[in-house]
């Protein structure tokens, strides 16, 4: 209830701060039978570290699972899954800044304000690292979803102005998408955003942008009708996410401008089954899936730690400057795609458990 | 865990179909010893109802609610509250049509393919009445919201390609708001929305538009800073109505194009509390509530429902066309805002009561 | 969270009092494609009722279920079942007694305690009346049972110091059950158990039991094995209904004088399956099924009200009596046991469609 | 939904089993700034340990926990506090005996048929070394239970015939329940409990018992009327612990013979306040605490694993003896009784929070 939980049947519990041993992630609900080990989660694991190129920061995190529990003789045995991820690289410094200090764009304040404490190392809960173990649990959903032809992907569609064109969201392949550190399958807007993420950099500064995630091959019928609705749990899988302010499916903020004639997409009866002739719907209707491919865009704002002195205030409220020190992204986007991909996953593992429940065979 | 329910410490569970007898609300972890009669809820079930004006449908319902328990001698007792509404405006008409057919942007193919059946008149349980329960749950958020000082209201800021000025969301009344059919403050935007919808109507169609929703007066502190962040359940309430699309909150998707030293907001000392000198947050920083207003955009799409033929196809997947008939509103928007604003004040008062149990008093 | 709801995946939700409109029940789950209609739940709603003979009380309660929602057609169609029952039988009475002072072995005191406040009249919330919500739910839940093959049924085994000899918990009957009012089918007890009640009534006083419960059918393989055990959630379901004191499955507390060498069920191979020479463990090991049958008995205590002057106090403290009026039941038991019934089928359905969502097919 | 988490507002979810690498555990919801360290979980974890003496068995386990989160400078800081056990003491041995055969008594067979595998070393998940992160949990609940003022004790009131007489259960202190290694604070009969283990062990079997849980300085209050009554919760915690068989509170089956004219405890000023004259409830009424101190007994069956040859079957149903190896208790109650004090605690702690959301100040 104090919110270190996500999920309902697929249900994942996260502990841990960015500058304590390590993070521990519970993983409740997981079928028995799946193979599992280690190496499945080390690719979208490997994909989140910090360091793999110029464009992210440079720490060095080991970033290595060790699974404690739920897998036996390399299959899930049915009880919980328990992970656990070692904080490696802690250089001592100087926290003195941030422990009196604000840092504007952070969590600083309002855990402050929340609890009248915080472990303010390196933005202790609030850290980003925590998606590590979001990360982790979303590859073994990818896992499960993949065994029902299920396949998430996600990729960078903009940096500050540079847009990308993608003909076809459904085409795009993973290697495309891995093709360029800045993880846009368009080759010619990646250099542009390429340039301009190093730009940004030399200057001191962060930029924002906008990640989209198709889901393809999820069946007609995942989803409950009324509060907990696909695109409602979808939202909040994502929004969960920090940095992350904006959320939109299908045709999104654009069917403000848009007719019904225009915007209702017609039925058409498709390679044996009944499907839309177009996808603004976006691949739910009534909050359930309705077998199109499942389209989201997210915006994420810019890395609120820059290396520019910042105006804010001290904890008691005196006014100050703070520079963010440490090695940050000047764009969140490039590392952000795994994780926006893990929340998909584990929402849609998750309704489809519930599906299975309710409405399932047996 | 089918869904039917909303909130955690304030939670609202509920039933009904718009052709059936009524609906059931069930509102459960309200504290005791607040007045409450329905007196209290009409006003937003007003703004609710249909046949307000020529914009919105003009069927008559007569929702009423009656109140059954959880309100003893005027005030609250700490009981769920149980809350009916008779269905009173059924004309018996000829539902083949939408029996046998899918009709575009409604969810009743989803619904087939989930359940294997559904009740298809008036579509069911995905009718848009079902929101007179959350506007009656969502008006009992309000009034215990209201004694803590916090307020949330909500308008149209653009329909079609029409967009108001708001200049100051936080100065917007409700009366401002109430002052034209459309519930948008700016009274020349409103009357452009309104000759627009006029106009969409005479061409059997329906149009899309954007809503606002401000709340004020929330304390910083609210919100859990991981999965329940106060903006994922604000975006997880919100997408879980009908038509809603897309959701931001703060700069939304405008942080795509920010850099981080224009978006964050400095903090400054502000009537002998922290706050920040502009709200680019949106009044939520690392999913916790900041103590500066909370600001949130979502779209509705155009009323899928519209008087002209459209392709689709039977249940067994034949090719054919179909026409919606009965009345509905050419423009969701003006409906809309009300069960926006209950949306929110559920998920705020939800997060007040997890706040309370965590971090409050005693 | 505050407590009216029961189950995970078969989530029943009720509210109301005794002496208001009526009491409404939201079942969240269910699958569809289930035959249902009113008659369905009518033989345990009749069950349960007052009035069945001179052993409970003469009330006379319509008890008449309306079902509004989640059944088209004659089948449930996988949304809410809304159930609602009127209260028919509100003699105006003169409440002053009970609002001021409070009545030994009931809710009185406690509420006030916990709310600041009560409805008072006829216990409100507290009221034992609430059973009939769970007794439509339970019947639902014992027809989606018997689909899978699972019977279950509960009889009186002991009233006061007259016990029944049961030599074959599953080979009793509900005829057997149901063919006399104090629902033992030890023939040769139960006119023992009627003569005792009848002379306790006439005493003025009240009586206590025990109820036994047999489930048989259940597969092996249902609960979750560390908290949920099945177990524990049929122990809280059993204790969650007023006047219940006391649990025991298999051996019950006669473990405490056993040796394992004999407490111990040897495994056997059985028609096929493998189960157990003897049931000792009642049906359920490490929490989950064993295929056995599953064998409960609880405790319930002698009815509160007796109309007989008690010592008590006022609200205010001061030393009082009070005599409870209207009819009540001398002794518990013969209604109880369809309660009793409803707690099991409800826990064993929530923890098939567990099993399901987790390990089942698909 | 797995059932590896406990509670609502103070949320314990565990993973691990007996022969892996360790068990991890989170704790969601602990309020912040309360002082926490190993230290203050030591001592439980001590009186849980095996080898304390010889009635228990004599594996050295180091048990010491080591918290990963959520204490910062010394106190909680609200964020989830992660803990995890290394285990140490797995010597290698032959697993094919529990591997192909199912030992009677335990969960071998319930968990092959709900899974289709399992860890059998051990135990796997159902190995009662997963207590060790209850007991853990249970520390942290006790802590913040003393500085509501409430305290939750446990001992040994039966070990096979052999019963204890406590005149007072609310006088019996830590010391004494410690100052044998029965727990059993009458040291005649625990002298007498001592022996008959001592001759159980030499016979090559076990032995149950009967645990008495007492909690004091429980205000009036906390529990939910309905479906979450306070007994509720506590018989499912304590029924969640293995080889619980049965639960009473208060008068407990003893009500069976009761007359409510006995039964109901009158209530009466005590001390500046309301309370009752005689305890038969228990402490709780309608599901609420009453402020009187809550009673609880519940039977422990004797160690399923018995160092004698047991009939039983293979995986595949063949006809076979087993003889537990290993070291295992002969009688489980000295080592139960931190672990049941440990599921009250919870509880408590869970209505209290659950009490401070709906009903606390503010």
């Amino acid at each position: 209830m104090a919110g270190n939980s996500f999920g309902t049947l697929f249900r994942v519990t996260t502990s841990g701060v960015s500058h304590g041993p390590g993070y521990l992630v519970i993983i409740d609900g997981c079928p028995p039978g799946l193979p599992l080990s280690v190496d499945d989660l080390l690719p979208d694991l490997q994909r989140r570290r910090p360091g793999q190129s110029s464009l992210v920061t440079q720490r060095d995190e080991a970033d290595l699972p060790e699974i404690w529990s739920g897998v036996f003789e390399g299959v899930t045995d049915g009880t919980p899954i328990g992970i656990l991820f070692r904080n490696s690289d802690q250089r001592s410094r100087d926290y003195d800044d941030i422990r009196d200090k604000y840092r504007p764009g952070h969590a600083d304040f309002t855990f402050d304000a929340k609890y009248g404490l915080r472990d303010y190392r390196g933005g202790g809960r609030s850290s980003a690292r925590e998606s590590i173990a979001r990360v982790a649990a979303g590859a073994i959903a990818k896992k499960l979803l993949s065994r029902l032809g299920v396949r998430v992907l996600g990729y960078v569609v903009q940096v500050g102005p540079i847009r990308a064109e993608i003909p076809d969201p459904t085409a795009v392949t993973l290697d495309q998408v891995e093709s360029n550190p800045v993880r846009c399958p368009d080759a010619a807007a990646a250099a542009r955003m390429i340039d301009l993420i190093e730009q940004v950099r030399k200057e001191r500064d962060s930029i924002g942008g906008v990640c989209e995630l198709v889901a393809t091959g999820v069946p007609a019928g995942w989803g409950e009708p009324v509060f907990d609705k696909l695109k409602a749990d979808l939202a909040k899988g994502l929004l969960s996410l920090p940095a992350v302010t904006a959320f939109e499916y299908g045709a999104g903020f654009a069917v403000a401008q848009a007719r019904g004639s225009q915007n209702n997409d017609p039925f058409v009866r498709k390679d044996g089954r009944i499907g839309t002739e177009t996808n603004r719907h976006g691949g739910m209707l009534g909050g359930i899936s309705s077998g199109e491919p499942i389209l989201l865009r997210v915006a994420v704002k810019p890395t609120s730690s820059i290396p520019q002195p910042q105006r804010t205030v001290t904890r008691s409220g005196e006014p100050t400057e703070i520079v963010t020190r440490g090695r940050h992204d000047p764009c969140l986007l490039p590392r952000f795609v795994v994780m926006g991909e893990a929340m998909v996953a584990l929402v849609l593992v998750d309704h489809y458990l519930r599906w299975k429940a309710q409405c399932g065979p047996g």
